[in-house]
C-alpha cells in the first residue's frame, strides 16, 4: 500500500434485483466512505448465469464473468457478495471463498436457514466474517441489533412481521373490511400479484415458508442456539377469511402473519413459530401495513423495542448488504472478524405444548342445541370460552368463539371433535391472540 | 492467560439508576456472555460520591470507592463506564480513562453534544472504543444503527421523538382532546411530575434542549460531521395549546416534539432543529405514545426505517450500556476499536432558510376587515395559505391558517406583522408540518 487509501475489491455472485442495486449503491457511496474510513469500495467481478441478459448497471469490461469459481478464488478479489441465492452452489461457493481467505456477505435466508451452523462455522474458524444483515426483514438492521446492541440483553421473546407479501395481502383484506369493501383473499392475492407483491406461485410467502426461514435466523442469533427451518411450526395466511377480520376488527384486534421467537422454560427452551395471530390494535405491530417489516423485541432489561422498514426490494436490501460491506471492509483491514459465538443445541418447545387464546369460527346448523353440544366439546378438552356469539343465521349461522388461555393440544383435539359434530358444518382458520 | 476464558473488569463511574441497572445486568448475564463470548465480564470498581447512600445493588467489599480517578487509572480496570453525567469532571475522566488504555462506555448526551469531537478523536489515537449508544434514546440501538449498518447509505432525513418527557405530555394532551377532557399544558406537566416522567425544573425537557442535544450527536453520527449542540435550532412545547392540538387532530394530524436532521444542498450542509410538528396520523411516528421514542431515517437506497424503545429508564438505559461493555470487551481482546471516521467541518443552514407548510393561529376581534388585513399580511411576506378557518366568534373569535410550503423568514415576517395589527389580539405558537 503506497498511498494512505486501501483499495477494497468485491467480488458479486448474481446481478439479479439485489445485485444490481448493490453495484449502484457502491458506485453512489464509494468517495463518502473513503473520505469516512480511508477504504476505496469498488465492484471488479460480477459473476452471471448468462452474459447477454439487459441490466440496469454499467461495469467496466472484463468485470461481468460466467465463472463464480473464479470469482470466489481470485486473488484480485477481496470480499465475496453472494446474491444468487438457493442451497447449492451457494453454499459451495461461499465456502471456497472463506477457504481463500475472503468475508462473505449473503442475503440468503434458505441458505442459513438451513446449513448456517456449518457456514459460521467455517467463517469462524478462517477468521472472517461471515455478515447476513439483508437474510431477514429487508433493510431492516435487525441482525446487528441482536448480533451486537442486544449481545447481553436477556431476550424474552421476539415477534416478527417478517414477510411483505402477505402483510401486503392481510392490509388489503383489512382496509376491505373496514371500508365495506371486497375483502376476499384470493382478490388480495391477485391484487398483490399484480403489484409484484406476491409471486405467481406464492406458496412460499403465503404458507409461511418464507417468515419460517427468516425466524430460524432469528432464533438462531438472538438465542445463540442451531435452529433450522424445519424446527419452525408454520401456518399460512390461505385460511384466513373475511369474516375472521372482521370478527377481529370489531374486538379491537388486527390479524396479522406473526413469527414468534421465545424463550421458554417448560417442555423446551426455545419456542419459534410462524401463524397468523390477532394483534390488539395499541400494540405497535398493528400499525405495520402493506409490504412493510417490523421486528418486535422484548427483553427483561430494555423492555420493548421495534425495528421497522422495507423488508424487501432491491435497493432496500443492497442497502443492509452494503452496511455489511463496509462493516468488513474495516474487520479486513484491522484484521479481525465479527462472530456469532459459540452455538448451542437447544431442544425446541412442540407447538402442541404452546398456549395462546385462540379465536375459532364454525359454520353450524341453526337449531336448537347446537350452542350446548359445541360448548360441551370445548369443555371436555379443558378449553374455556371467553367471548360467544353468533353471527347470521338460518344457513349461514357462524359461531365464535374466543377461548380463555388454552394449551394448543387441546384446542386441536377441540377442533377434531367440533369437526365430528354433524351440527358444524365448517371449523375456521385459527387465530391465536398475540401481544396483549 | 491460563484458562481458554478471559476476565475483563468493569470500572462504573456513578451509582444512580443506570450505574445500579448495568451492575444488576452484568451479575445476571455474565454467565450467558462468557458461554458465548469466553469473556468473564466483572463489575470490580465503582466510584460514587456518597459511600454511605442506600443502593439497589450488592457489592463486593472494596469495590465501592469515592476516588474516580483511581478507578480510571487502576490496572485492575479494563474498561470504564461513565454513568455521572454533565461535562467535568466526566471529560477529564473519560480522557483519563483513555490515556490509561481503556476503553470508555458513556451515556452523556450532554458531553458528547458540546465536546464529542475531541473525545471521538482522543479514542481513535489511543485505538480504543468510545462507545455511546445510550446517550440517544435510552435503550434503541439506533447510534450502532448509524455507525454501522447505515455507514454506507446516502441518508437524506433523520426523524426523531428522541424526548420522553414532551411525547408523554402531548400524548395525554392529544388524549384529552380526543376524549373531550381537560388538555390543558399545565395539567400535563403536572401529571407527567406526579408519574415521575418530568422533573420538577422541567426546562431541559420541555424547551428542547435535551432533544437539541441529541440531535447534535445523531447528525454527527448520520452524517460524519461535527454538529454541536449550539448549532441546533430548538423550540420547546410549553406553547402549544389544546386548540392547536385539536385542529391538528380535526385535520388528521397529531403534534410531536420532533428533532429534524436533514442533509441539505442550499444554504448549508446539514439542517438539525427541534420544534412541535404536526405528523400526519398514517406516519408510523404518530403511532409513538408516551414516553416512548422513536427514530425515522429516510434513505436513497432502505427508504424508511424506523427505531422504537424505551428512551430512558435505568435499565433500558443500561441495556444499552451493556451492549457496547460487550462489543467493547470483544474488540479489546481483539485490539481493535470501533470509529466515527474523519469528521467533517461542516455548515449548517440556519433556521430562516428552512420551509415547511405552517399552522397558525390568531386570536383576533371579531369584525369585518379582520380576515381582509390578515390575509393582507401573509400576501406581503410571500406566503401563501392554503386552509383558512375561523373558530368561535365575538372576543372568542380565532383564525386559524395552514399556509403551503413556505420560508421560515418570511413566516416569521408574516408573525411580527400580524403582532403589530390592532386588531390581532394574539398570535399563538407555530407549528410546523413534518412527514407528508
Amino acid at each position: 500500500m503506497i498511498s494512505d487509501v486501501q483499495r477494497l475489491r468485491i467480488g458479486v455472485l448474481g446481478c439479479g434485483n439485489v445485485g444490481a442495486a448493490l453495484i449502484q449503491l457502491v458506485a453512489a457511496q464509494c468517495d463518502a466512505v473513503e473520505q469516512r474510513t480511508g477504504i476505496r469500495l469498488e465492484v471488479t467481478r460480477v459473476a452471471v448465469r448468462n452474459m447477454s441478459a439487459p441490466r440496469d448497471v454499467s461495469l467496466a469490461e472484463g468485470v461481468l464473468t460466467r465463472d463464480s469459481h473464479g470469482v470466489v478464488t481470485d486473488p484480485d478479489v477481496d470480499i465475496v457478495v453472494e446474491a444468487i441465492g438457493g442451497i447449492e452452489p451457494a453454499r459451495e461457493l461461499m465456502l471456497e471463498a472463506l477457504a481463500n481467505g475472503k468475508p462473505v456477505i449473503t442475503a440468503n435466508k434458505e441458505l442459513l436457514a438451513n446449513v448456517g451452523a456449518e457456514l459460521y462455522a467455517a467463517a469462524d474458524e478462517a477468521g472472517l466474517d461471515l455478515l447476513f444483515e439483508a437474510a431477514v426483514a429487508g433493510g431492516i438492521p435487525i441482525m446487528r441489533a441482536l448480533r451486537q446492541s442486544l449481545y447481553g440483553e436477556p431476550i424474552r421473546r421476539v415477534l416478527g412481521i417478517i414477510n411483505g407479501t402477505t402483510n401486503f395481502i392481510l392490509t388489503k383484506m383489512t382496509d376491505a373490511v373496514a371500508e365495506g369493501g371486497d375483502a376476499d383473499y384470493a382478490n388480495a392475492l391477485t391484487e398483490a400479484q399484480r403489484l409484484g407483491f406476491a409471486e405467481r406461485d406464492p406458496t412460499a410467502d403465503v404458507e409461511g415458508f418464507d417468515a419460517g426461514a427468516k425466524a430460524a435466523i432469528i432464533a438462531t442469533v438472538a438465542f445463540g442456539a442451531k435452529v433450522v427451518a424445519g424446527d419452525v411450526y408454520h401456518e399460512g395466511i390461505s385460511n384466513v377469511t373475511a369474516s375472521e377480520i372482521a370478527i377481529a376488527h370489531r374486538l379491537g384486534y388486527v390479524v396479522k402473519l406473526l413469527a414468534i421467537i421465545e424463550r421458554t422454560t417448560d417442555g423446551g427452551d426455545i419456542s419459534v413459530r410462524v401463524h397468523p395471530a390477532m394483534i390488539p390494535l395499541h400494540h405497535p405491530l398493528a400499525s405495520v401495513r402493506d409490504s412493510f417489516n417490523a421486528v418486535f423485541v422484548e427483553g427483561d432489561f430494555v423492555d420493548s423495542l421495534m425495528f421497522y422498514g422495507r423488508g424487501a426490494g432491491g435497493a432496500p436490501t443492497a442497502s443492509a448488504v452494503f452496511g455489511d460491506v463496509v462493516d468488513a471492509a474495516i474487520n479486513l483491514r484491522k484484521k479481525t472478524h465479527g462472530s456469532l459465538g459459540s452455538l448451542t443445541t437447544a431442544t425446541i418447545k412442540p407447538i402442541d405444548e404452546t398456549s395462546a387464546e385462540y379465536l375459532l369460527g364454525l359454520d353450524v346448523a341453526d337449531e336448537p342445541g347446537v350452542l350446548h353440544a359445541v360448548t360441551g366439546v370445548f369443555a371436555a378438552n379443558g378449553v374455556s370460552i371467553r367471548v360467544a356469539e353468533q353471527e347470521g343465521n338460518g344457513p349461514d349461522a357462524r359461531l365464535v368463539f374466543i377461548t380463555h388461555v388454552a394449551r394448543e393440544a387441546d384446542l386441536q383435539a377441540t377442533v377434531r371433535e367440533l369437526r365430528d359434530l354433524d351440527t358444524v358444518h365448517k371449523v375456521g382458520g385459527l387465530l391465536r391472540v398475540v401481544g396483549d
